[in-house]
């Protein structure tokens, strides 16, 4: 049951119409030649394989779940394995990867691009490869030329996989007090022990291979984040051939039972004298680890965007199918014994929500990536700083904003089937157990809140802000001029005016009060994230704008969708704007003995 | 795992010291010989059995569901027909219910306290009561002397349970379409003929008979909802001596695989020429059935309630053991390798918006109640007429308000306990899965606020909602001189002007275009619902500076709790009342063939 198609002209209208990638890679030597017949191909045969072969497996998947069999060995649901296969024999994980190691060396984008479908169609799934991209990404910047020459191959063929093992019994969110050992040994490698929990991915029977990248203390290391090592744990030591050895003593003691993505293994990880080598320097982890950590945020926004897509899709199908009360202005279908459920006005209300999410989110997600590719391959110095500061800043945004918006999408779409979302076969509510998660791994949304507005602006007094702001003030200035325009300027330049104001406002009082930053973080974030929406709306618009004349239904509702933005949507910062600037006071005030 | 304390303290501050029952109850001929004492006697037995026989079910009944046994069999989880019996035993089904049936005749106040805490123990165990009590009022105001004597005992006792049978495959909230056929019998019966879908408690095994209460429509009936009419229909008949008779055409065809509730068997019901009797006048079948959901819609606001208490009872706990990061300010538990989370501003901005909504909601819901009993038994007929004036204008925000806010609060209680939250162990993604259902079923929350904004306001040209404003006025006369009730007393005036402008304005709006009520009931609804709560909050909040001098922590909480609400709860408000005004255009002037 349910549908997916991917949204191919949704998404070349962002890459080639908004963003026009084809002129941003003339300026990247290495992407130079890449055109955008090159990139529509591939996302149309990325749309053709998600749709075909992972979405027919997330409701199984899901119903079946991964089993755990005793001794370290985890079974995947039925089909699971075979679409891997048909993953790895059609190329798709080298996609985004380093043509020296084995890759097709396309732009980040395009594999955002690619990742969007993979997890509209099945999230659970999609993990898989997922952390592998992510292990890749980890290994690729810091690896020694050993490692990469070892693991990189086998990660872009994606006959092995990988995951990160970071979390503890005791530690999620505060790494520092992690506890794991790592003694070395006289070979240069190391003896790795302790236990890891909640790792995605962790065993599994469609690799032949598992790397894990493994957060833990050396000897004498210091005391908190610090003292942090990073090391590769293989599930089989590398043969000197590439081929697999010995079976290494990290091992699953078990899986979790949640409440959604039970599709992907997550596993508690017992690490007892494994053998591990040590990826960049000593007591510097953490600083590695936060390569794959940030392409892990960015990937988790993805998943929140595509899990509002795929939902959208179908509450879309349902509400012009199912029959039910007449328009409370007459009857709009009056042969049939009750108007289709899209006539009632909150039921569009719903929808267009979603829709509106999902394209605003599609915009950011992907100017975020190609904002990636300009930070790593821009032949211009200054651009590639300023792309850096982009995603910097923003990373905790498409995190939080995007997934805390997915799951009001995907509640919204569950709600538009009425008692039919609650039943698991109708499929609705397992979107909405899966985009559960993505408000909480890899670092909860108030962690986000708090590096965007703790360490990502005050931690340069603005500066990465004020260079996203010039964005819009060059926007506004070069559009609000035109009438037509203004519908959309005019909010877009309100709300940035406001954004500006309030990071005054709580900067000025951090300076007391450094609990003024937590307890205004989660709905500053929400405030900037409907800058950052109004901000593509207001691109989308312009574009819709200067084709409106071709009378393609496509525009118009681009408009619609932009109008619908700006009335319904964006006055949630009305609010957030109220709360973040209530303080800490109210929360503060209050003893923990009055709880 | 988890925990649930019956709030006995917060329970009696609002009966006693802001609603003084005490003294309403004198006026209640029916009533006035109960005191405080024998209420609080009653909460605390039912806290003890809810806390002891029905929470320890909760986590198990989830987790192992109910089974279609084939052949129209359903078994309830362990433990749930045990619990049932004692629950039987001890008598509580008879709390609420008329001694002349062999009631305890306490007033719908207590019966609600009860099931505030059965709920918050373990909701799906708690609806195979629930029902029950509904079908016992439906027949107790419709049925016939005859049947009263026949079924009135049995599900007072509890030894029968009952459901309502209304939803079919292509009907949920368009009861109009329904066709399930009643033919009359040479007997005075009906042969009932028909599919019903998502049946609470359709079928189990904790009971020897099941009532059914379902709706049909006669040969030749009218169209659409007046041509419905409402049918007895007994699993077993029951013979003239009150015992069991013959197994009766209506079977449980198979049950549903849900998001939650899974300890309650949602069933397909299938009748085939099954036996029924009408309740009430021909056709008239749903004016009956709605004194049974207006119950029932009372009673799942109640379950919003109830979770949104538990919920927030186990993550204040989590949130004081759990140690991760330190205080922005400093270390606050500096023998610990961190600090527990609620040092944290943004982990108390959710703990005390589950505590604010929990206790707000509260207040409201037992004033509602008390309401049904003034409607009922009070002794002066302008305060009956009243007091049912309240209970229709405010039962859809009660249903509405306090479930949104469940499902807002539990989803920031598991987000609380970070990644754990999300495993099924720690149980409180059942608290989320399970309060979902509650925004669907009795009527769609979008359903709950056309009610309120079509039909109980602009159906009286806003005479009920004077009533109430009036309350609110009268209170900000009587307190708003006060100097230190202003912080509480002047955000309530404001609020109750905001909601009488809106009113007003998408009533002149609604003449032009009825599209305009659809489009702006949701936000209306979310901003009645803050006015109420405002009213609560500044009456809890005049209660505890009453006592301030007591030096009772438990004021001093109340206190900053309602200093929290004001702060950083009301100002959705602001959101709400723009989106409400934003009108149906962004929503209808979209061309269906855009989405």
């Amino acid at each position: 049951m349910g549908q997916y198609a991917a949204p191919i002209r949704d998404m070349q209208f962002v890459l080639h119409e908004v963003l026009n990638v084809e002129a941003e890679l003339k300026r990247m030597p290495k992407h130079a030649a890449l055109d955008a017949d090159t990139i529509n191909q591939v996302l149309e045969e990325a749309g053709k394989f998600c749709a075909e072969v992972v979405f027919p497996l997330n409701q199984s998947g899901d119903r079946e779940g991964c089993t755990y069999e005793g001794d370290g060995v985890v079974r995947t649901p039925a089909g699971f394995k075979e679409a891997y296969r048909q993953y790895v024999e059609a190329g798709w994980p080298m996609l985004g990867c380093d043509p020296e190691f084995g890759g097709q060396g396309l732009p980040a984008f395009v594999n955002n691009a690619l990742y969007e479908m993979l997890n509209s169609a099945n999230q659970a799934w999609t993990m898989y490869p997922g952390l592998s991209h992510g292990v890749y990404e980890c290994l690729h910047a810091h690896g020694t030329p050993k490692q990469k020459s070892v693991y990189l191959p086998k990660l872009i063929e994606g006959t092995w996989t990988g995951t990160m093992c970071l979390s503890e019994p005791h530690c999620g969110t505060d790494l520092g007090i992690l506890c794991t050992k790592a003694e070395p040994n006289s070979d240069g490698s190391y003896a790795l022990t302790g236990t890891k929990i909640f790792i995605s991915s962790g065993e599994h029977d469609m690799a032949e291979n598992i790397v894990h990248l493994v957060l833990a203390r050396l000897p004498g290391a210091p005391m908190g984040i610090k003292g942090i090592s990073l090391f590769i744990v293989p599930k089989f030591v590398p043969s000197s051939d590439g081929s697999v050895g010995e079976r290494n003593g990290i091992k699953c003691g078990s899986i979790e039972h949640k409440m959604g993505i039970h599709g992907n293994a997550t596993c508690v990880m017992n690490l007892d004298g494994a053998k591990g080598w040590l990826v960049g320097e000593e007591n510097k982890g953490l600083n590695a680890m936060f390569v794959m950590m940030n392409a892990a945020r960015l990937g988790v926004g993805m998943q929140g965007l595509s899990l509002t897509e795929v939902a959208y899709q179908n509450s879309l199908t349902y509400a012009k199918e199912r029959l039910q009360m007449r328009s409370l202005t007459g009857p709009k279908a009056p042969d049939k014994p009750a108007d289709p459920i899209i006539v009632h006005p909150d039921v569009r209300r719903m929808l267009l929500t979603q829709k509106a999410y999902a394209e605003a989110g599609r915009a950011f997600a992907y100017w975020a990536a190609l904002n990636i590719d300009k930070e790593l391959s821009h032949e211009d110095d200054a651009v590639r700083r300023e792309a850096a500061d982009f995603v910097a800043l923003l990373t905790p945004v498409i995190k939080a904003f995007l997934t805390d918006n997915a799951f009001e999408g995907t509640n919204m779409a569950m709600q538009i089937y009425g008692g039919h979302g609650f039943i698991s076969e109708w499929g609705m509510e397992q979107y909405v157990r899966d985009a559960r998660i993505n408000m909480i791994y890899e670092g909860t949304n108030s962690i986000q809140a708090l590096d965007l507005l703790g360490r990502k602006i005050f931690g340069d007094m603005g500066a990465k802000l004020k260079r996203f702001g010039k964005l819009v003030t060059d926007f506004v200035e070069e559009e609000g001029i035109k009438p037509e325009m203004q519908e959309f300027i005019n909010p877009l330049a309100d709300i940035g005016e406001k954004v500006q104001k309030l990071t005054m406002e709580i900067g000025m009082k951090a300076m007391q009060n450094p609990d003024e930053v937590g307890a205004a973080a989660v709905p500053y974030l929400r405030t900037v994230g409907h800058l950052v929406f109004s901000y593509f709306w207001a691109r989308m618009a312009h574009v819709a704008l200067d084709n409106a004349s071709s009378g393609d239904d496509f525009y118009k509702a681009k408009l619609a969708t932009a109008r619908f933005y700006f009335a319904k949507l964006l006055p949630e910062t009305a609010s957030a704007i109220r709360a973040a600037r209530a303080g800490a006071k109210p929360m503060m005030d209050y003893d923990e003995a009055l709880f």
